[in-house]
């Protein structure tokens, strides 16, 4: 397939990104992704405790990523609401990580020491404002996600199709397309829309190297197209697989339950729950609406060669 | 640009249709889309005074636009909650108009009598489900409207990105892909998720030959990528601009107002009041989310020539 500019900015073959998921964007993962020729992002909360150390545990996974691939990977660090962000900021530096993602904070915080230590940033961008603003503060290129993506999304809830055109009209730093995409089509479909590279998340979820719990695969495997539900768009608008609790977050807001309300039910650290703990009636698990589309587990550097090798046939039927 | 099989299905040059939108979808515009090798649909309430009849406004509508042109050209019929639809149908077949889109209804309703008749009938859906069903029914194709679109979405906001391939799919029939959808870049990208056409609503709003008042078309022109939003998630999502009507709405909303209170605040013909008087801000101005990204007023056939002539460019462009 095409080697875009963000082949050349990160030392990569193709132009695959694997989403940094927390609690289960592990090590093995991210290496096979990177093996493959694409790049591999870690969660510093990848298969840790509640209570972990983000720090010990993403210095382990370093390691083992280390370990098992010798090409370029990265960290992703939301930085909003983590007490640990400075020493996690360090640590990618101390371990010299290739790429940091930052996410859910001011790209202006981080972006000139990580590049003084000659890490690349992406940063994460859900609006036109925000790509602008992350370009004048330096980025190497930033990930445009839509709300179609699992997790939290951008208040706007702009979906992949508008948000991408818009933003690569906006800045010349190489985008990346995120939020809906998990097949050779999307990713085509996202480079046509002006995307230099496509990130894919749930996609990854349903891989043989994902520590995700074998319950949280399944679910979306047994997914149909309409089986994920934004909730929280009172304080952030979070995508999960429909549940239980997810039905009962949308009573609560549709009855006009507060913020303060909706947080007190939700409680914390919903997400390991359904995500690593397989619990999916009372977890929160972070799914991309594009679930229905994924049907069965594959290896990582296989999602990666049926994009591959399947490009240019996609682009032979357009013509 | 490529000839689809909705080419050959509809008779026309180029897989690229006007949406029949309410109000404002008349015959000198579906007349020109259709003259430029589309498809131009035409609204029975275009330019109809609040309380006119839709059926002796369609006959007045078709054969201004048959003075227009002798290509193939349609008329979209939205069927719920319209009590002149049995009349709107027999005027379709009686006048004999090449394509019929239903929507908002069983596509099982009337795509046999239109089809008996020789009517070509796409019929409007949302999901796979519907989808599936309306293959079943009969229809010749299905439009798959993301919730990026204008105007009414389905329940399930499935997105253009992830609606596309899943319908694809899951039927045989041609798929037209719908919502956010403004220029070349949307039209590669819904034909590399597998569509077999596109068809696009705001950027045929702002041409010459609309007749949405010249402030709707000014207001689209200035939208932001963040200008327009869902109201109506009770009862109907509803996509329009962000205005003071909408915020509103959104507030209700989230203090818990119940349908009824909702439907008794918003009232009837808003979007006409919106699209057509120009009186934005009471006005409910059904636009896509696409709206950031449309910057001129263009004749309709320059929209479609803009399409076709840079298609192997964007093509080239992916190699």
């Amino acid at each position: 397939m095409k080697k875009t500019r963000l082949c050349n900015l990160l030392g990569i073959e193709s132009p695959i990104i694997q989403g940094g998921m927390v609690w289960i964007a592990n090590a093995e993962l991210a290496a096979a992704v990177s093996e493959a020729g694409g790049l591999g992002l870690i969660s510093p909360t990848a298969g840790m405790s509640r209570n972990g150390d983000q720090v010990d545990n993403l210095k382990g996974q370093i390691k083992t990523a280390r370990s098992l691939t010798a090409k370029p990977f990265g960290v992703n660090l939301p930085m909003l609401h983590n007490p640990q962000i400075e020493d996690l900021i360090a640590t990618a530096i101390d371990e010299r990580v290739d790429v940091v993602v930052t996410a859910a904070g001011s790209p202006g915080l981080y972006t000139d020491r990580l590049k003084e230590a000659g890490i690349k940033v992406l940063h994460l961008v859900a609006s036109v404002r925000h790509a602008q603003s992350a370009e004048r503060r330096g980025v190497d290129g930033v990930i445009a996600e839509g709300c179609e993506a699992g997790g939290h999304n951008g208040l706007d809830e702009l979906s992949t199709f508008v948000l991408i055109p818009q933003v690569v009209d906006s800045v010349s730093i190489p985008v990346i397309a995120a939020g809906g995409i998990a097949d050779v089509r999307g990713v085509v479909a996202a480079l046509a829309l002006g995307a230099d590279g496509a990130q894919m998340g749930t996609r990854f979820v349903v891989t043989h190297e994902c520590i995700a719990h074998p319950n949280f695969k399944e679910a979306i495997i047994k997914a149909n197209d309409n089986d994920t539900t934004i909730t929280g768009r009172k304080f952030g608008p979070t995508r999960i697989l429909k549940n239980e609790l997810a039905y009962k977050i949308l009573e609560m807001e549709a009855a006009g339950a507060s913020v303060e309300e909706l947080i007190d039910f939700i409680g914390s650290s919903r997400s390991r729950t359904g995500q690593f703990e397989g619990d999916l009636a009372n977890g929160e698990s972070y799914c991309g609406s594009i679930a229905g589309m994924i049907k069965e587990i594959k290896s990582a550097s296989e999602v990666i060669r049926s994009i591959v090798d399947n490009y240019d046939t996609v682009l032979d039927s357009l013509r």
